[in-house]
């Protein structure tokens, strides 16, 4: 039987809720220290809450919608052929509403305080760059980052599903490859290879967060696609 | 052949008991500096104990008897009649005794040593919220977290279970969720989802503990009961 | 074809040497800070160390011999008419010289590096409790603590490998468990629920090692027992 | 059909790039500690790093080329018959080429930035031994811990891989055995048991790192070779 759409755009939805609360939840809440003398959870930490929230929705709702809660990968996927237009615009508009949702319950829970791995103009786990964020890259760094390493995502993503994969595996192939992703990368953008989770928190956060916003939507997709393009070539029959 | 009442009694308490031990265990013993100069587990240890103690015994004894380990799980179930009134009666029982036993157990090995993540009012692990508890979060974010967690644990619980899910990989996807739960919430009130959970220490630690275990039976039990109506209304006939 | 004893006996002999090597390895070489100012393993990685250990070998060996690599599993298994009384003999000795050559290679690496989380006394990562090792917990809380630990492995080790579990994740099950396991017991008594893992570091480090060992060889053996009997009830006909 | 050499060749030079980009870029990147107060990776994440880009690009390339991504590994498996002389030529010529544009994507990015857990003489993540790095050991233990490490990795490989393994969970043990590998080596030699992994970071590195690359070239290849001998004792007519 046909999975309705309905059904789908709750799944993504949902889904990118998950990834955004866990994520720049456990980054928010729990990345620094807390007063009890317990070590905060650390770049090792919220790497894991951002790939193992990709590995249990991917066998959530992997089943239902294909878990995409990314539009970076719902792009790559009408890329190759494997989404309609139409679809893709509804999985996109579940993804951002998700997100929002999620930034949004964080920011309930937080209340005042704003204890975080992100400094105050980018509340919220808010993705950014530059000077006071982080460790300070700049521009060109965090651009080549991003889209290098979405290309990893999508190469990962594209041959773990593909028909030399495995599909029991595939979820956890892909969501510990976006734990490699922030392994490397929270130093420099905090991490984001995913538009709609950087659309939510920046909402919610204004300032630097909101203003940065359009390289965590191009560079996601410029990697996304690049990796589209080559796995074509590679499996050009699929 | 017929699982035996009593076989899924022994599995629920052995379970519960196990995650008490393993979980509420790992913060009390371990989860500050040691004495030789090691770093404690910290905030991910403490996450990685209570979620994968739900991993190992998701397949220990899953087969016997669901592994929910969790009464508001049971709950979420009876709301969604994949168990009867009776059997969930006993299955309660049986978590309630084993988060006893797994307390015990902990007071007995701990003796006088009451280091830990709790301050001494929330000894052997316990939940709490406000002042003297961690980062003291106020009583509407503790009860906002829990629920909202532990709506997003039931919606794991019931897709990777579902016929959409992989049977395979479902109890991994479900310990990996509670890690997540963790990674954001420890600061704010230690961590239930889980009303057995909190019992355990509860009765043993007393005072505070006891006073606010109410919360944790409350808010977890509302996030399982709506993921148990969301999920009725996604895939009806199932 | 029925695989030759020979090889289990390498097989359990390999492995119980790579559980010492990376298990005891990581925890004397990698547990506490390097000069470069890395954070080094500390209680949390050194946990991994000893339950991935099994998780890679359950993958590599367990078709062979079954990956016991421990003498209190080996225990557990002739006492439920797993395998025979002369195989036993067979993987204790291999556990038994593999678990020697793991501390020897580690004594040859160290050199005079005596860095670690167990001080001189217990070097290379032995077993112990008492004054002067970690948190100095007493000779009751270490014996319950081991024999109530090994009882949960075994317990999952039963139910994982029964017909109720899951042939593919029964060796990622059991390793989380012994993962779980130290997260809990090692500002204990360093955690051991293996005689052949006591026995190596013992050896070589000698002195207060080696005259502690007694009670890494009986309380095992306890829990493991006691798992045995109980599970025999729960599936009195497997 | 037959899969072509050039999507192998692909999917190796892809492998192998990502290997060196998230395992010496998350050491270089995000090893200390950072700015904003948050704890680095430490030991713990830098050994996920590498092991965990092993596990996913065993997943997505696996089915393709077998994913070695490792010149040792390729070796390996040609002593065992299990690869052409030519075909092992491609192979190690695309992962050569793989590990320079890792080091040379992670040189771009670092740009002025040389933070990590190498010192200057040893950059973007390269393996060493001696004075002034890391805990500085001598030649002998260096040669002896990638020696025996790579001896362990290998049994695993094709302990996993045999008729006697579980293929779906072949990817995960072996990953994770290279997690358990810089568990314990990473003070020693920074790891490599890879020779293409030490070449990328080496060539960019220039001076010490790449005066000591005959230890990372010979070292892990005595290692795998010893392995494939054992292995073909044990299983002479797989």
């Amino acid at each position: 039987m046909e999975i309705k759409t309905s059904t789908k755009f709750v799944a993504e939805l949902v889904g990118t809720f998950g990834l955004v609360l866990f994520g720049c939840g456990a980054a928010a809440v729990a990345g620094v220290d807390t007063l009890a003398g317990l070590s905060g959870l650390g770049l090792l930490g919220i790497s894991f809450a951002f790939g193992l929230a990709v590995v249990v929705f991917a066998y959530a709702i992997g089943g239902i919608s294909g878990c995409h809660i990314n539009p970076a990968i719902t792009i790559a996927m009408l890329v190759n052929g494997k989404i309609s237009a139409s679809a893709a615009v509804v999985y996109i508009i579940a993804q951002l509403i998700g997100a929002l949702l999620g930034a949004f319950v964080l920011q309930q829970v937080l209340g005042g305080q704003l204890a975080g791995f992100t400094p105050g103009e980018w509340a919220y786990g808010a993705n950014g760059w530059g000077e006071g964020y982080q460790n300070e890259y700049g521009t060109a760094a965090a651009f080549l980052a991003e889209a290098v390493l979405t290309f990893l995502f999508l190469f990962v993503i594209f041959g773990a599903t593909s028909k030399w994969g495995n599909g029991t595996m595939a979820g956890l192939a892909i969501g510990f490859t976006l734990v490699l992703i922030h392994l490397v990368a929270i130093p420099i953008t905090g991490t984001s290879v995913n538009p709609a989770r950087s659309f939510g928190p920046a909402v919610f956060a204004g300032g630097a967060a909101l203003s940065q916003l359009w390289l965590f939507i191009i560079a996601p997709i410029v990697g996304a696609v690049a990796a589209a393009f080559v796995w074509r070539a590679l499996a050009p029959k699929e």
